[in-house]
């Protein structure tokens, strides 16, 4: 990768920084589509941040941001403008600035996941789900579904506080979706997703009972310690279509990419590439 | 380039970033060295520079700063240690934080020129000097001169005024130095340097009278337009060594790695693998 003085950044601003995917994936897909970007990581603490956020705007090449841990939740105080699914998800891990001066910011680990969906013929609109898992990743994945259409959801997490939080949020700003709480039977579902962390550890028990699920349900997954997780194979045993966890992670760039205004490409070509 | 999330910054800040050079030798060298660093243009106008240069010093894998136009006088304000090399010339170009927190600034225009000449065997201990061009580069040239053991130097610029300061600085910090100013006369000098901007544009006069240059004095330039400028080029005629511009600026860069910490290399290689 030649960086020149016409380079413009994508600054990755979290902490730590060891962990960061990003610079893996979109860099060798910048040098071989010839686009003079770079995500630079960026290790800033949480009593930083906010002044650097601020100050890194100011830069003139500058193109955007991708704010990680510990920051996806606290950026949201400093954005001019939030999008739907930010908003909903409770948390942001793009911003841009726009030609007004305003910081702009979005959230697509939600759109990542619709994207790969659609992508693999599931027509989200008019369709009920079954989301397990009401955290992070979950509400992002419950807006964007709202977003495409989806006509009807269960919400179900152990935490049941968080979980009627995310309901009235779906609600408040989705008013033509259906909203039920506190079910994760699988029964009867058109789409049925795993957005828990079970399945991270050895041992973890399945999220929800993989015998009530229907063959002609879509089941998607977050995890992505391993591709094919024990709730996946087991999905897949009972002759589901599936969704592994990485597909939500490379769908998200193509949405990032046009989000920052820059040529965007196929989550497949970036995969290859990136593992090229 | 492979850029993952262990890899280290120098913040190259200046504006505008086109001109870079920087990161074009650095980085191909640290690819090739396989130090995990990279050097990122930083785009950055002098409204925003003293509140952008403190945070980007919070970041937690920043390991320094090259500091360049419009930033390197205004920029001696916001350190808290700065070298006598700096302080001579009045401006500086490299910044890192300390161990104990605090901000140092150092100038390595200067220690370039002089090493440069150093590797081509002239010793500058007890020397005579005519330094043509009061300017930053000539103020750091001059200053790094001063502390390598000159003798005695003569400065000249068409600016009066700044000539005057100069040869000021250099009494107040290196008294050892006999220091006059007023004559671009080369006779009778071991070393001759243009630090003027003569030679950048066809067609420029020459800065000095090169029918009294000796055959026995090393002659050095610092203009990089072409590498054999006319005044190179005259003195050559003439029989004199000389030194290109180019020369300068490789060798600044060990100087540079070695005030980051990181593990230098010779001006040789550094040209070398840039080139590559």
């Amino acid at each position: 990768m030649r960086i020149d003085g016409n380079i413009e950044i994508i600054a990755h601003i979290g902490w730590p920084t060891y962990s960061f995917k990003a610079p893996l994936i979109y860099n060798p897909y910048f040098e071989q589509a010839g686009i003079n970007a770079m995500v630079t990581p960026m290790g800033c603490k949480p009593e930083h941040f906010p002044e650097f956020l601020r100050n890194v705007f100011h830069l003139e090449n500058v193109r955007g941001a991708l704010i990680t841990m510990p920051h996806k939740v606290s950026v949201m105080d400093l954005l001019d403008v939030i999008s739907p699914a930010a908003r909903v998800a409770g948390a942001c891990n793009a911003v841009k600035r726009g030609s007004d001066g305003k910081l702009y910011g979005d959230m697509f680990d939600g759109e990542g996941f619709v994207r790969g969906v659609q992508r693999k013929d599931f027509v989200v609109e008019g369709k009920r789900a079954l989301i397990v898992g009401a955290g992070g990743v979950g509400s992002a994945i419950v807006a964007s579904l709202a977003h495409a259409g989806l006509k009807a959801m269960t919400l179900y997490d152990v935490d049941a506080t968080s979980c009627d939080a995310l309901a009235d949020r779906i609600r408040a700003n989705f008013p033509h979706v259906r909203v039920c709480v506190g079910s994760n039977d699988p029964a009867g579902f058109d789409l049925v997703v795993n957005a828990t962390p079970l399945g991270m550890k050895k041992g973890d028990p399945l999220p929800l009972d993989v015998s009530r699920l229907d063959a002609n349900t879509f089941v998607g997954e977050v995890v992505m310690a391993q591709e094919i997780t024990a709730f996946l194979a087991a999905a897949r045993a009972r002759g589901c279509r599936t969704q592994v966890g990485t597909d939500m992670l490379y769908e998200q760039i193509p949405a990032y990419l046009e989000f920052f205004g820059l040529p965007s490409t196929t989550a497949e070509h970036l995969r290859e590439v990136s593992l090229a």
